[in-house]
């Protein structure tokens, strides 16, 4: 593609290193901010930026945050005896969106995943297993992927707890709602039948 | 949403005013950004606020530049006796990826259109009319879109440059070249028949 000035041809090639953008794409965001004023693309630019310089980690539960500590774990209305582990912030933002949970969480920073030479050591388990051990934790909810990484991650995470009385918990497997049966993936289907519930436990477990 | 921090959801919100970016894909992009380091980031933001507050018009042309003169006005190897007007820069963009044009352009900064109070005063017009008679233009090739306002602005700039000896000609329209007759509009098929041309002039006007 021919540009017209370097300026543009730079910004492009900026917005086009972003996932599911390309050059096409790029070119008609860089049009679309050429016709904005100037102040709005100079707070466009610093926001971006700022976000990345300015953001810090929980020292709690390694959230990302504004400050030392993050929302949920300030929060006094939070339960701190009920912590969610989960490998990624993205995590945090989908259980966050549910709305229904109410105890913290602990962001890992991935899962064990020996083949990208990711170990134990290089996620946040030892500061799980010493907030738990310091706030004598009841419960810890593993919501991490079922892959095979993640059910390692998850076996190491639960040895690692044994000699606490913390309860580990994962989440429920099964038919999602609002899903047919039609569709539902063998090993799903046959899971939710062999781990099948009681019917007064079916939307709540006591 | 929920966003773990304010920095987050500033940053989101910001992408999510560009064209085509939803919160969900704002927030992909946002994640992408915070895995990538301090740097990158801090260039991508620079980038894009320079481009804006940094970008010039060409003083001859008015097409993007990024100094007083843009690199097709500046470039001695292009034709400066034919001159290709077009409404925007992103169409200078279009002519410029065909690779076969090798004259200069205009940017008008679109066209007379009475209902967006849009007057011939707003666009550059009489600078074109200036140049074509200081540069004695062999040619002005009207690239504008075939919707009346394009029509209407090409009606009257033939007649403002008809004292002058310059030749006005417009793009020829018709059925694109791949395109199946089955699918051509009615509108275009009628005046691609209407304004036929003998065979030996098919691939280039004489």
């Amino acid at each position: 593609m021919n540009f017209p000035s370097k300026l543009i041809e730079d910004a492009v090639n900026e917005f086009a290193k972003l996932p599911g953008i390309g050059k096409k794409t790029a070119l008609r965001l860089v049009m679309h901010l050429l016709k904005a004023d100037v102040p709005t693309v100079k707070h466009f630019g610093e926001t971006i930026s700022r976000m990345r310089t300015d953001i810090k980690f929980c020292s709690t539960c390694h959230n990302l945050s504004d400050h030392d500590q993050c929302q949920v774990c300030l929060d006094p209305r939070r339960d701190k005896q009920l912590i969610c582990v989960v490998s990624d912030f993205k995590d945090v933002i989908a259980v966050e969106n549910t709305g229904q949970y109410k105890g913290t969480y602990h962001v890992l920073g991935g899962v064990i995943s020996p083949i990208d030479g990711i170990g134990p050591d290089q996620l946040q388990i030892e500061s799980l297993c010493k907030r738990v051990r310091e706030d004598e934790t009841k419960e810890v909810i593993m919501a991490l992927d079922p892959t095979m990484e993640g059910d390692t991650t998850v076996f190491y995470v639960s040895k690692k707890l044994k000699d606490t009385k913390v309860r580990v918990t994962t989440l429920a497997r099964g038919v999602s709602f609002g899903g047919e049966l039609e569709y539902v993936d063998e090993l799903t289907l046959a899971r939710s039948i062999a781990t099948r519930l009681p019917y007064e436990n079916y939307l709540g477990k006591k």
